[in-house]
């Protein structure tokens, strides 16, 4: 179509000029016989002005009509700074009706007045706020940028198949039965995890794939039934290299899209550290509120939580909030409480400081005055000062339960400093958890993890000392993703299995072919994945990982645009040699 | 891992320099007391010489074993013109094993000696292969290719859902069970269409996207149940933006991929012409033999099958052979005869040419006088020339048959000259396939293609007249893909869904949320789609589709290295309410 300029591109020095634009009328008034049009597209919106001859044309133009508006760029009376076009209008000498619209079940602007279930029925329009096309543009930017990042470094984009085999463990599968098969079935894959790894059996050396995947799990906010993964493999790199990869990766798409500098290397922190200090394994480091650990300092106190704890050698730890001991209302303490109970311990216990000697809170009556002095020591405690503990025989509890209580009070307190963006990563985690009441071992993460050169002899003697090469990328207390470097040596491979208390044919049954490739002549490999949806989320500041997914699915697993899933047909059915289970 | 190059990356410029390579073992020799060793990489192919000090760890070397290898860069002795590092070799001072292999089940060469059933089943292997890696390079160069250029252009890459409704129509769709809906089904898509569509509806004005399909047909060597696409719409292009876009995005593949610069505009050809000329909807112009309409010249000849399609008002078409009169056996073009057949005609008949009253073929003699003049003078016949003729009432028929035969005839004659892409364009395609007998009509591509604006007014009067703005993309004679302009107009969408002859019933609930879609503010639109397994198929000079996709599936739709599709626990399908339908 005949189109001069886009509705974002004009601007003072594009005055006089003769224009054609193209758009859809974002809104139309009336102002002193003049009529005043929005007309909007994808690069923006510009002001249209129709003088009284074009009344017998404009007249009948309603909102979400298309338009081919001829006119001059003239100076705007009125500046808008919120357009990028604000300081221009254009004196439409022609208008033509390229298509019309009924009314909009909602209102198609940054800000609606439609709720989520409404702008996913009308996923069309809800896409054709500004807002929403801005997240998606930017999506694509991160892509790209990973895309160019990767390929400037010699990385190769395979796709992986989609119809492929069940996977051994992890989540639940979603199926596709075969018609040519009968009574067989295709799995979506949850990651194409084994066939990157196979392509580094073929010496690809460096994959990366934007890759489509599927999970069938009860859906949480930030979950989809399909999700996609940037997908990363290669071989003859140390951990050392990845991170270097990884965080050139990030730097640049921050570069990119946000035209932040980040600055590198990442932080690292170990399982225990992040545990320790931020009560999580993806710890948000934009705000303090630390984790401090009591148990030395408490060990006499006898407070049954803390002496139970002590006792059965396990864990009192304590948040620190000065001068918040008026602020937060024994309401607020009481949810915290709840949280805490959540995570499986028996709750918090906190003392609000006055003074030396001025102490509240129910179980400060248990607090020595070696308690006391050691407490006003170790946190430096001033007058109002708040701290919240909490105790527990099993160490892990007390830092998840402490972990979540820092999250509520740092986004009540603190959120107005959550401007940057913090990445970092958290590495030696265990290969193994240890189960000490069956005395049994399993995988951490997943069982082709390498384990550290140096801790190898562990595997024999303690093998829940053993450290992996797994690592988590941390952003802004959100898990990006993560990764490792997998085992090549079959023998370490085999002692593994074994730990897990595999058997042959279980391994065979399991992970037949994927183990049989590593015969040939596997290199040393590794890699990582991240949550692409994830990134965008946080890099467009959405509140959803909805709202940056052009069709994306609600908490049911439905397609309120399509109404996918739907019923099929029987017969169809019995083309794929399946029925109902129970039809009624 | 310390490497200081790659294989493919020595010159006599480096002759000198200490280097350390990583490597498989592609081939080892002894030879008068050195050991040589091919290293091979991603990159290729460097010469290792191995002395004697090293007999202690060259020994124990085997093909497809792992190592590291340090040492000086030499000139070679006698040089390889076929390796890139053919002029230097490196003599070996250390060489650490960085893992063995056991004897591959095929030989790891771009020559091999495995069958397509064992390079499937040990896929790893046969990409270990370079022409294999090379193949999958280029892929990803063809992809690479297609992004920059149109992203270049402002067209936003938008995934769209794998797990989507059922399609109303088109090719059987694989289906998802539902665990969370009880009942019900997702399935994957054919193609994006309808949500690309959905995107302009957006607003969004320019999307691609990479995208991956699915069609759960019988499977021909060129088909693979999931197949990937480069899918495109656009807003606001004519058809002729769209042919712009297309030929520039191929001549930037053609240049990025192959330094090839392709002339353009593409020639374009109405649907007729082709089919009369070519006897195909994707005509392979890479040689001549083009069908002659000789229904006016033998208008009187009583040859049965001739007189029959002239009373018919059906068409005789024939293809000249020159100097072929004695070359094409009786055998072959009994052959021929019976491809003839396949395409519903009652085969062809031949005229041998050897002068003005030497002519052979049972045929010839209902040739009168006039018809053997008219003959030399169309094709003016020398001796020796060899006329192939196909008669029948139904038009497609003759151009289908003589297609068929010309395609056979061309790649036994002519694929010498082979070299060249030859791209076209097919347009001009009817709207509407007319049934006579019926006196149905139905759509030719799909109901939502655009007709001619001037064609409107038969859709009234003469349906089957009308033109769409369809058009097919065609090089070396494989169809690349197709797209089309799409109906925006709800006054004409209503009258194209009249003459296929759906109710309102039947349009609501084969295309409700879709056609609900288009009442606010549908763009002009329209669009292209190509599939990348072909394109890339042809761009490596690959015999099957297989070989340019990582991980295929074979002919029964099953992947032999994971074997997928496979049986699944009974509980598993308990979870998603289906059952196997004749369980044993």
């Amino acid at each position: 179509m005949n189109r001069s300029h886009n509705n974002g591109e004009l601007r003072t020095s594009d005055i006089g000029k003769q224009v054609i634009l193209v758009g859809w009328v974002a809104r139309k008034r009336n102002l002193g016989g003049l009529v005043f049009i929005d007309l909007r597209d994808r690069y923006g919106i510009t002001q249209i002005v129709c003088r009284s001859e074009l009344d017998s044309i404009t007249t009948g133009i309603r909102n979400e009509y298309i338009l081919q508006v001829e006119g001059q760029v003239a100076p705007r009376e009125s500046m808008n700074p919120n357009l990028k076009t604000g300081e221009i209008e254009v004196i439409a000498s022609a208008i033509q009706i390229i298509n019309v619209s009924e009314t909009p079940p909602m209102i198609i602007a940054d800000e609606t007045d439609a709720l989520e279930d409404l702008r996913m029925k009308y996923r069309y329009l809800d896409l054709r706020r500004p807002i929403m096309q801005q997240k998606l543009i930017e999506r694509h930017k991160i892509v790209r940028s990973v895309r160019n990042y990767l390929e400037e470094r010699d990385f190769v984009e395979v796709e992986t198949p989609i119809l492929t085999r069940q996977t051994p463990e992890g989540a639940r599968d979603y199926l596709v039965p075969s018609r040519v098969n009968e009574g067989k079935f295709y799995a979506l894959p949850q990651s194409p995890q084994l066939f990157k790894q196979l392509l580094m059996v073929s010496g690809l050396e460096r994959y990366y794939q934007i890759a489509r995947c599927f999970r069938d799990e009860d859906l949480r906010s930030d979950r989809q039934p399909d999700f996609t993964q940037i997908d990363i493999e290669t071989s003859f790199f140390s951990e050392e290299d990845i991170y270097s990869l990884v965080e050139g990766l990030f730097a640049t798409i921050l570069k990119d899209v946000k035209d932040i500098n980040l600055s590198l290397p990442f932080p690292r922190y170990s399982y225990h550290e992040v545990m320790n200090r931020f009560g999580s394994d993806k710890p948000d480091t934009r705000f303090g509120y630390e984790l401090a650990d009591v148990s030395n300092l408490l060990c006499h106190n006898s407070f049954p939580l803390i002496a139970d704890a002590i006792t059965k050698e396990g864990s009192v730890k304590a948040i620190h909030l000065p001068g918040k001991a008026k602020e937060l209302s024994r309401k607020e303490l009481d949810t915290l409480n709840e949280l805490a109970k959540k995570h499986r311990t028996k709750g918090l216990f906190f003392a609000r400081f006055f003074g030396q000697d001025e102490w509240e809170g129910s179980f400060t009556k248990y607090l020595s005055d070696a308690d006391k002095t050691g407490l006003m020591e170790q946190f430096q405690l001033v007058p109002n000062d708040l701290l919240i503990f909490v105790a527990d025989p099993i160490w892990e509890r007390v830092c998840n339960a402490l972990g979540a209580i820092r999250l509520v009070l740092g986004k009540k307190y603190e959120s107005s400093s959550f401007t940057g963006y913090d990445f970092l990563w958290v590495v030696d985690f265990p290969l193994f958890e240890h189960d000490p009441e069956m005395n049994t071992y399993s995988s951490t993460h997943h069982p082709f993890t390498r384990p550290y050169d140096e801790d190898l002899p562990l595997l024999d003697t303690n093998p829940a000392l053993v450290r992996a090469h797994h690592y988590d990328l941390v952003l802004n207390g959100s898990e990006l993703g993560s990764g490792s470097l997998r085992i090549y040596d079959q023998q370490v491979q085999r002692k593994v299995f074994e730990i897990i208390g595999l058997s042959q044919e279980e391994i065979e049954h399991k992970f037949g072919f994927f183990i049989n490739a590593f015969r040939y002549g596997t290199p040393p490999h590794g890699g990582v994945a991240f949550g692409l949806d994830r990134i965008a989320m946080i890099l467009t500041n959405s509140e959803s990982i909805r709202d940056v997914i052009a069709f994306p699915k609600n908490a049911s697993a439905v397609c309120p645009l399509t109404e996918a899933p739907s019923n099929i047909d029987d017969k169809l059915l019995a083309e794929l040699h399946i029925s109902l289970r129970n039809q009624k």
